[in-house]
């Protein structure tokens, strides 16, 4: 198995995207230079990042989109369903638990903890906030798989220790600090303040960042 | 004025959060190493990535944490306040438009949009939800200069070319759809569902993406 960048998977995502809207328009193909245009990339890197995975489309003749769909799907393991656990029940927690396209794409939040008391119990969608004491039962008793972080910044580390110790190999952070995971462990940030810090930067200095 | 790749900006970003959390405990120095382990990088990417605006640190000595935090602000265009506007007024608008860090960065939400008239009218702090087709002549009457998209995805190119149109050269956008923007336009994704696919695909390969 060849490693593929981490850019490449997003592109995959992006693909994917393309490819469902299509599919929901009725196309039956795509060719790489509209799948370049959309992901914002140039055709010979879509059939680059294709090609780490098998043999798609013909010359001329572009992808078939149900055929490309289905690769995309099972190389994303999006064929199945995952089982999530978001911890943190604040404002953030709320929105993402509501996030119609996480649902949409197969990651089913399970379980939602929060430290505060005065949370725990409330009614979310058909689960209720459980105390996040709670959070290491559940991790195993739930088959929990990705776990979601959306608590404050000095809370995050304590959490997610607990979590990789739970048996948890795949975390989606939102809270704004940078968090250290052993080897094994996969980690992705989602740091809102540094996007709008590389606008600002923009503005001041008038030059796009390539 | 080089260019500086929007890597290098997101590490300024990370740096610059860290001398914050270094300045409140009382430091004065920092080392090269320690914002390198902080920022998951290495000590000569760092020294790299600061070479760009100047020379910063002595050798043996580490970096004064008051003067590199105000060289980082200063370079990042947070040494003053930004005005911006929030169209979208659901789940995720309200979860962002009460997240702490933006305005502690200096991130003013002045103005906030949606099309849905139910919506119209609700208070959010010190202002009032507005109908979106006030967007216009809002941009140039509040001084707009970032505009924070939190549409759904089918909405999200037409808020965008309205925006652009109205002069705003800035947008951080949430819908999960990739949007066009003119060239001299600074555009960044936050993409959550694609962050929860590469984490799908990471459990699924068994490999860490690079």
């Amino acid at each position: 198995m060849k490693k593929i960048s981490e850019s490449t998977v997003r592109r995959l995502s992006l693909y994917l995207r393309f490819l469902q809207e299509a599919a929901d328009r009725g196309a039956d193909t795509i060719s790489s230079e509209e799948l370049a245009r959309r992901g914002g990339t140039t055709s010979a890197q879509v059939r680059k990042d294709l090609s780490f995975f098998g043999s798609f489309g013909k010359r001329g003749m572009g992808y078939s989109v149900p055929e490309l769909l289905h690769a995309l799907r099972d190389i994303l393991g999006l064929t199945r369903t995952w089982r999530v656990a978001l911890v943190g029940a604040g404002k953030i927690g709320s929105a993402l638990f509501s996030y119609r396209d996480f649902q949409r794409r197969g990651f089913n939040i399970r379980a939602v903890f929060d430290s505060d008391r005065a949370k725990v119990g409330a009614a979310w969608g058909d689960l209720r906030v459980r105390h996040d004491e709670e959070l290491d039962r559940a991790l195993a008793e739930d088959g929990i798989e990705i776990v979601i972080i959306a608590v404050p910044a000095e809370a995050a580390q304590g959490v997610v220790d607990r979590v990789v110790q739970g048996g948890v190999r795949a975390i989606l952070n939102f809270a704004p600090t940078r968090l250290k995971v052993p080897a094994g462990v996969a980690l992705r940030n989602v740091d809102m303040t540094v996007e709008l810090e590389g606008l600002a930067y923009t503005i001041v200095n008038g030059i796009p960042p390539t």
